[in-house]
């Protein structure tokens, strides 16, 4: 949630290195039109979605990919030159616009200048394309359109107003032309299962934590029915009525047979049902994951509190997939505002950018926009700020300028709904989600609302710099600034301290709930006093209804922490998280609530095992401990200047590393001795000490008011001896 | 092209019967999202275009079916009904919102109210379903949209508010649930050849006529390479190195065997070269069709005409496929100019009102619009004017209805492209086509974009009605009169009685051409004054630049019928289709000259055999013939009102019959005597005599200048003696 738009100011744009970045692959890559790739994939992950047996999709808007697409680019050969060719779909080749016979695998490319142009159809995959020769190879730089409008007059002279719009190619990591991306699949491996109870006509599988993947039968053999019931929990796997996944089979081996579930499904337990003709040796289970370095790091001195990001850590890697889903067990699907939250996370463990810009694509989709993203209207929002997010932390600037069209007609769609006030109210087909709490009001026009859409009006002037569009960075920016001033006018509530959850029919309401007057705290919309008063009469006062689900946990604390409420949050989280620790959890989950007891806790949607016990969204302890007690963030975009200020928080000792673009920041800090080494950037270390702080050949300088600032140069270690005012 | 907006008022709402027509099936049928299986079906066959062995797909935007579509219908059963089930991807089925269990072939669904949902997916071909009980089948009276938008609470409450568009069903004629939509092909069946001359290491064969399908090789054998040169003549099957189509196969049969060749092409002649080890007995093909009855008939005293009247029933029959295409031998692609003609032809011969929906959807593609229909701006137009034509002969106001909003956005694309004086030119990625003419030019804006233009937002007025948009069809109604003012105030020259071609920089240019003009005449533009000026001025102008293309004549010769220059129209038609037919013609061509000699007439875009030899605009005489010799043409839609006017144009005698979605209409006309019989509507026949005219029991009207009227009821003939007034 870290978006401050003070920092980014003209330096944006001077960011050099980001597009070296992005062609720094020297190798030849299957390539696609950008984002086509990451809708139909997302189109067919999200489908594996079942509910007791039946195929259970999105009920939002699908769209496809593009299929046809041309491919184009012009190379200076010295020499003559044999290009080998691959293709998903049918396609031909043109070179200097004189189609070639056929469709060849192979072709010779004389000497000289040649513009080289391939279409490629394909109906049921992406049309992609992989070409190979000494100097030419299909990568990043290569021009791709889905019309090329192309006409020609009676004398067979093309149009030279054809007008059409390019793109630079999108890909991944598909370097190998015989795995094209069609055939991608998440690599596997086995896993043993850690107890299993045998009964006569059922075994009760348990593999000893949360998990994904496929179960395994080992010698297989019989006929008739065999039934595996899923659990995240016991009670789950042996409720066969109401477990939410299941997978019926019809066993016909006449010779004992391994058998691999085709189906993906998470569990901790399998409960397996059988006819009296079926038998088995064993069960196993391949467990299916995304390869992702874990590149961030923390430990403290409290073992609690590294349980807790260990756990998260496997939360979010469990969660980590094709794209970032929301929950292993039953959506499965790409949710922008539990992704939203991934992004983040991802920046402290793995930066794996190509997941950011995957999901952020899958979840956009495609013009025209005919509803939210998902349907919700606050998730429509946490698209543009992870867009946002996204450059500051990678510098992308390539994706901004490739998308910022699609950026715009979002946003169009957002400001043609506004009332005659200029607010957005939930009309017809709009999703007011915020958050899953009891009685929580969506009527009118609320608060939360009008403030994630000042936000996103912010960064849309933000990318419009970076797309070089100036009128609209000055619009949306103009925008910006109004909406801000009503959301003071129409909720703060001068009274209450806070701003109000609503506006009915013109008329401010009584309730105030935590989400607009947290979020407002990091988004730094407030003066101090009104922080002050927010701190006191919500985010410190009881008689404000609750959160429950780690979703708000995750702002919640980052409010606090935003206001140096590190102490307090640590309590918070050991209490929380600890909690469901405490409760046995080997994932944190979708929602929990330390008021309910046993299978309670399983519940939700009105389902007995409705609740997924494994949600992205419960790993935030990630970044939290990464941005708020490292204390590391960029301030500018890809880290070309960053801070890291390290908060205890109450514990002895911290330490980890976070990842960047160009390198990791290490951090070590106790209460006597700061240590730290960033391999990118400008850093500035900045810290509080009782005393004055040494650094041997360095220069500490003094702010004021206890505080010390150090400048970081890259690749260099730092050591500080300090004594920590806490 | 026959579109007076002066014969729609009121009574166009009040038609009844145009719903029940389309509902008229009563069996369970193939059902898709409507507009989405011709969209693929487009795809799929205008990528069979082949260059010379090289995939040739079309240049512009390619639009997906939506890939998931939930098909519902509320059923109030009397007993429980066993329904059988068959999709084209993976579903799920629901009963009153609850899930079943997995993916049923056959399901029982109780006695009561029952609300069934089915939602299917499917990349690869569209996602369509087939139901089939005994009262619960699926038809065109089924909902369906591809976004549900169906959000539900923590609670598991379904959302109130969802907004979801529904439309109704679309289907064809697939009736049988294991030929689902993605098996479709066309019908063939076999022909010989008609002469076959045999050389060592080649045979050319002669199949008589321009013919459209694969050619089968009997009794092949032996190993070596084979190709076949097709020629529409026998110069380009001899043309080797350019005839337009070739197939090259590796042979490599040990026993003989009868091989038909995959690829469609066209051809009238088949240059087989071969390998020394191959050798076959016999050469045949199959004939490709779309099964569509001859409806409209017509013979007169002229065999010449009756054998023009012959060729374009074939060249048109060739031409209607999967769709209406331009040509059969190179572009096979939906062209949005041709169709529109082919629209027209049809309704004198096919009455197949299938093929127009299907053509004009496929055409229109989905949002957003990105470019004009094929990027031709004229095309766009043309595409408007389809759809008011198809209303005003079918009476299918549910296609209005449903389609309406896409007729909105493109309209929309339209007048966003509009200059700052209102008028449309050629921006870039807009191709001005009007015609293949040498030298004609499309700078500035061109009269006859504007006057197309005008048009169609008639048309869009006009449609708005049928749609119940009343201010949509203010809107568009005050947008045509206003163009239409300054269509007359911009390029209406009075010192040459004409319309000038175009605007440059502001001024008038000095050229004038013939599509303006003649298109003004039959659009009813201008007044008896105006009509005449360009009769004489331009239309019987030989100094103005004269039109070669078949698709111009057909405009040309309607302007001059509707002028009532029927005599002259017969000795064109005659000149130029019977100058074709003289060079031995078996289909007529994309564009004929009679300046040009033996291989000259082959070229086109700058190749030696460009030319297509059977393009669907060279079929024309059946509309003229139909509508303004037999002279029939509805005056109100689906003909509930119709006009016969016939004219004898300088022939002895006519007859024929042209069809209707309620039956024929059937006239017979000498110089002496007249007979019809229509089978809908109430008709009125007018014709002019020289004496009184007589017809036993019936009410002759005199309407004065030698003119009579009758009406003609339904399902009567009538007879009516009297002297023609030539």
């Amino acid at each position: 949630m870290f978006f401050s738009k003070n920092v980014f100011g003209v330096t944006c744009l001077l960011c050099i290195f980001c597009t070296e970045l992005v062609f720094a692959q020297n190798t030849a890559t299957w390539i696609w039109y950008p984002g086509d790739y990451e809708i139909w994939l997302g189109n067919s992950m999200q489908n594996r979605r079942t509910e007791r047996g039946s195929f259970l999709p999105p009920f939002w808007k699908y769209d496809s990919h593009y299929i046809m697409v041309d491919y184009s680019k012009e190379f200076n050969l010295t020499a003559p030159e044999e290009i080998e060719i691959y293709a998903e779909g049918d396609y031909n080749v043109k070179i200097n616009s004189n189609l070639i016979h056929g469709m060849p695998e192979k072709l010779l490319i004389p000497a000289g200048k040649q513009k080289l142009n391939f279409k490629v159809y394909a109906q049921e995959r992406v049309p992609a394309l992989f070409v190979k020769g000494k100097t030419i190879i299909s990568d990043q730089t290569w021009k791709v359109t889905n019309e090329d409008k192309e006409w020609i007059d009676e004398s067979g002279k093309v149009s030279d107003i054809s007008g059409t719009k390019y793109l630079l190619a999108g890909s991944w990591n598909f370097y190998d032309p015989n795995s094209p991306p069609s055939k991608f699949r998440l690599p596997t491996e086995p896993q043993a299962a850690a107890h299993i109870t045998k009964n006569e006509k059922s075994w009760l599988v348990d593999f000893g934590k949360e998990t994904f993947g496929f179960v395994k039968l080992h010698g297989l053999r019989g006929k008739g029915r065999l039934t595996l019931y899923y659990g995240e929990s016991e009670e789950e796997a042996l409720g066969t009525k109401t477990c939410e996944t299941l997978d019926e089979l019809e066993i016909n081996n006449s010779v004992s047979r391994d058998t691999t579930l085709t189906g993906s499904r998470a569990f901790r337990f399998v409960n397996i049902h059988f006819d009296d003709g079926i038998s088995f040796d064993s069960v196993s289970m391949l467990y299916e994951f995304l390869p992702a370095a874990d590149r961030g790091a923390f430990k403290s001195s409290d073992e609690q509190l590294n349980r807790i990001w260990e756990v998260s850590k496997y939360t979010l890697h469990l969660n980590t997939r094709e794209f970032f889903i929301d929950g292993i067990k039953r959506d499965r699907w790409i949710w922008s505002g539990d992704a939203y939250q991934s992004y983040l996370m991802n920046y402290y463990l793995l930066f794996d950018s190509p997941s950011v810009t995957r999901t952020l694509l899958a979840n956009r989709g495609k013009d025209p926009v005919t509803s939210h993203v998902n349907t919700i209207m606050d998730y429509t929002f946490y698209w543009f700020m992870g867009i946002y997010d996204y450059y500051l932390y990678s510098g992308d600037k390539l994706f901004i300028r490739q998308f910022y069209p699609r950026m715009q007609s979002l946003m169009d769609f957002c400001l043609a709904r506004r009332n005659k006030d200029g607010l957005l109210e939930g009309k017809t087909g709009d999703w007011v989600f915020i958050d899953w709490a009891e009685g929580l009001s969506k009527k009118g026009e609320v608060s939360f609302e009008q403030l994630l859409f000042c936000r996103s009006l912010e960064a849309m002037a933000l990318c419009a710099n970076v797309a070089e569009d100036t009128d609209g960075a000055n619009q949306y920016g103009a925008l910006a600034k109004d909406l801000k001033a009503k959301v003071f006018s129409i909720y703060w509530n001068e009274g209450k301290g806070a701003f109000v959850h609503s506006r009915v029919n013109g008329s401010q309401t009584d309730h105030v709930t935590r989400y607009t007057n947290m979020f407002a705290i990091f988004f730094d919309y407030f003066n101090e006093v009104q922080k002050q008063s927010v701190k006191k009469n919500v985010l410190m006062n009881d008689k404000v209804q609750k959160i429950t689900t780690p979703y708000m946990r995750f702002y919640e604390l980052e409010a606090l922490c935003a206001i140096g409420e590190q102490e307090h949050v640590l309590k918070e989280m050991k209490d929380y998280w600890g909690g469901m620790l405490n409760l046995g959890a080997t994932s944190f989950w979708e929602k929990y609530d330390p008021n309910e007891k046993g299978v309670q806790h399983y519940a939700m949607y009105g389902r007995e095992f409705g609740k997924s016990l494994c949600h992205a969204w419960g790993a935030s302890p990630i970044y939290l401990l990464g941005k708020y007690y490292l204390g590391v963030k960029p301030t500018s975009p890809a880290y070309q200047t960053y801070l890291i200020e390290p908060v205890l928080g109450g514990l002895q000792w911290i330490e980890g590393k976070v990842p960047t673009a160009n390198g990791d920041i290490s951090v070590y800090c106790s209460t006597k001795q700061i240590k730290v080494k960033g391999d990118t950037g400008i850093g500035t270390l900045r810290f509080k000490s009782k005393n004055k702080p040494v650094s041997k050949g360095n220069n500490i300088r003094v702010i004021g008011n206890g505080v010390f600032e150090l400048t970081i140069e890259k690749g260099k270690e730092y050591v500080i001896a300090y004594s920590a005012k806490l």
